[in-house]
């Protein structure tokens, strides 16, 4: 799953990367594989006093850029939705299409579907672009371009069945110290420090591993096999 | 279920409060509960000659204002949505919150999901702004507010499960009552005062009652047994 | 099923008409039902090579002139909403009513809900239209009109449910040079033509017959016997 | 759909074909189709003192001849499981194909399948004998049939989706009196003559009728349009 | 939820009461309430070496009763099927009945229905049970009695949703404490103190709780509200 | 999927291996893959003409040992169920663990859920027993094996979803001949050659091939990423 060039992760919201996927960021950049973050919003809500309230998107970006580092992710593309204001239309659609066919990705990661709105939304169009950017058509986005595979991940809502348990024992002190440096959210996010500790056990205690990543493959489009 | 100090309705058109929980909320409000509904709709479309194309939305205001008084309603927060054009976006989700941080509800009511457009709109947004509204975010919405519990009631589609059934036998007079109120609507929706009863009478029957209301509890956030 | 006067398909693209049922617009316009198409968007996406971007909207427009005349369609009311860019909202809500109490068809024929974004889009808004053109509201949108039955067609997913199997046997070939007259979409969807016969090979095989076409009546609505 | 010669009715329990479809009988009865009714099990749970305990299965035996007599139906193969007994097995399987061949009905009616355990049981030996029944194999149970429709109806639980509603206003005293027939039924199943005047009323209300019988028509075995 | 006089809890294999609420066990006898245990099968499956095959259904039987005095339950219906031999029919559904009439619980705990054979049927026949058992019938199994409510818990499979969420921070060691009681068989769940532990911080981390256990209500069979 | 030593299918009766999977065998097996088939049924009931009756299970025994010799199938554990008598239950459980445990395949093929009482009585246990198998316990049933993974292949219904699309071009025309030689079995199922074809070029079709046969990948047990 894991033995790929380049991967591509379409979010929400910054610290979801972290939330869903930290440990196997990590995981898959120790490898030796590009990771490239394509996030929608500014975190433009996550402030838990007024006083944050015009500094919160730049305190969010700066936050980034630290764990960006921390996982050595390749590159962000981040846009300026605000947190609620992630459409599922054209517009997003067309940079998820561009986005794929720009970084050609073998394995693509998105929010699972059955989450709150605005992850719904990015659920959505990700995955109807994953299949749309390998067709002929609208070469305005770029060359034509088929990612192997696309697994969701979770942040909020348990994904209701996991078909692949990633082992993050090496991995998950870098996803605690990623989440500990958006420090702004983890009193926005309950417990947010220990929904991960008690998240990667219990995933792990399913695979007999210490701690553990659950994502779920898409079985919409088939895997050819020759 | 029914013994709190504020409740609050969240629906999308004028008569859907009646034809949900017309009993119930007289039922609350006789014992002394506090009922406000969140209204986003203006009841435009609801005409059912070209005459009244021009006075609908005002007609449906008075009626609105009629029915508040036979319900004893403490207050219509009432927005200026045609029928058809409730859109599930930001700013409706941004109205949601806010309501539930201002007006503390125990308990929200609001349009099952498994409806047409717009009340699955409303129902959507209702259900993420329950829950988000308990963050600590977003402060310029309000101070963050937890409503115990979110009950889906039935307008049009009948609810697969019902988990709560209200004993509406001795206000089921004043809901038939407030669906008169509602004169311009009662020939819109075929039959309106005969789906009442028959709606009462079937879903009492399943409980013994003489008149019923069903609602069914949201089961996707946890009640906290300590 | 096919016994009627008059028919309205709901379609989303240029050529969704003939992938999804253009063997039953044969048989149907052969036997003299009236068959209108309502069809949202203009195909803008749909070009295999930079030099089509210009033309590629003039081409389909052309292409769709031929495939009426094939197919004996008696009228196409035909939208410019952009490949991508068909909303579910007010506007193509209303677009759906006014053109069912326009065109008084006796069967709706639309998307099936399990498809991608737009395909999703036009199923969701034509599956409520159906139901609330007959109600007495609205009446700008012409005079209410209910149609006797909605039957959802496949187009890129396969319908999970088959309640209505077309034999097809006699309009197949016209359905394959329909699909050949739409000549800038064969490319684009990767061997249409080998689809349209794999799909009616086995779908007529399921009911006995040499050519199926696949249709899941909506269960939504009840018809009524008295 | 009641257009028909021959209608088989598959049900678990007596008074399970009054509760379903009682005035579906009486007006099918009445227009001259021929109604036949296979009734799994014998009632020798149904008895509320235990004084009645020997006497039940006899009591329940009498209840069902004067049930035929007003209803007019034409034949009853009644079984001996117990009403807990009701196994879906090959035995049970092979008693439904039979019966299909051997009456040879155009519309078969069952039981909804979700439902409690026994109308579970019959619900799906039901649903697989009504297409197995068309198979050349299992000669021994007969010639093949294939009957044209089957249709679900509702006893304990409420029909997600309805697909047909039967007027049967004309019918209703005739279902109510059938039930009252059923006299030792009447206080076992709490309120069962106000339920079925609730759900008829209900029902009723959802397609402009009086009184009304809900029925879901099985959508996985096609009808074929030739 | 748990503010009552006496519970029943329905599972299939000793160790399950543990795995799926063993510290709400202990919370609820503290409280003093009186908990009932109703178990199927005897355990003869879990030998994880051939020397064991002779002497793993007492062993079981022993490590039981360990956990009873731990627990403080008050009394084990321990029946003996063999672990993967328990049946959803007649006589286990009478029994299920008859221990509701007999042991008059306000509320009923049994496995979530999502999991695999033998749970699937337990809770099968434990669901349907919970309400029969209302019943004015089958008066040989005991006088009619009505639980309150019904509640799901999880063993192998997560939940899908939860809608009560129980602190068990104070009885979490006893949890611990009585898995490994059931000394046989913590080699055979691989991982069982792990998957303990990681569930019980995953489940408190969702609802701000150092250790929680996850439940979910049935919404089934409606609360009345008089 | 494919690059393994050796697999094993669970099937109900004699011609589903090849009406499911045939040409994917096939493939298998010119690749060096040692596969086994585990079949319940010894086909009773596919008898045509009242002659048959008598000869029909000795009939299929012969046509099954053809088609081992055209595909290569190593070895048939063909047991002796009527074709409408395989039950769920403990002993068919354990015919599963023993087969997986001592054929020790590296992926199983079984049934898809969705089918009719047979076959999704098989998919049922045969999906517990690949995960149980894995466990220590039971051990008289042979060593613990934990297969990589479990593939659910089409034979009435068609999967909802496909996860997999093998090429089975080369092998086609084994799979015709091997469905031929079930020659008893080609009037029983109606057009048992065109369904092939019709399902093959479908499948194909969806994925750039000509010929394919689709299979769904069970997402319940996650495949482990060290």
């Amino acid at each position: 799953m894991l033995n790929v060039e380049r991967a591509l992760i379409i979010c929400a919201h910054p610290d979801d990367e972290v939330l869903g996927l930290g440990g196997t960021i990590k995981k898959m950049t120790n490898a030796g594989v590009e990771v490239t973050v394509l996030m929608f919003a500014n975190g433009n809500e996550g402030y838990t006093s007024m006083e944050e309230i015009a500094t919160i998107v730049e305190t969010r970006r700066i936050e980034r850029e630290v764990v960006q580092k921390m996982l050595n992710i390749h590159h962000y593309e981040a846009h300026s939705y605000e947190d609620y204001a992630i459409p599922a239309n054209e517009i997003t659609y067309k940079i998820c299409i561009e986005a794929i066919r720009k970084y050609k990705p073998n394995i693509v990661f998105t929010h699972y579907w059955q989450e709150y709105n605005t992850h719904k939304a990015v659920a959505s169009i990700a995955t109807d672009a994953f299949w749309q950017a390998g067709w002929s058509c609208s070469l305005d986005l770029g060359e034509p371009w088929k990612p192997d595979a696309l697994y969701y991940f979770e942040v909020i809502e348990l994904l209701n069945h996991v078909s692949h348990m990633v082992d993050i024992t090496d991995t998950f002190e870098a996803k605690m110290e990623s989440m500990r440096a958006y420090a702004s959210q983890c009193t926005v996010v309950s417990g947010a420090l220990q929904q991960i500790e008690g998240k990667a056990l219990m995933r792990g205690s399913q695979a007999g591993l210490k701690y553990g990543e659950a994502f779920l493959k898409s079985i919409n489009r088939p895997e050819i096999i020759c």
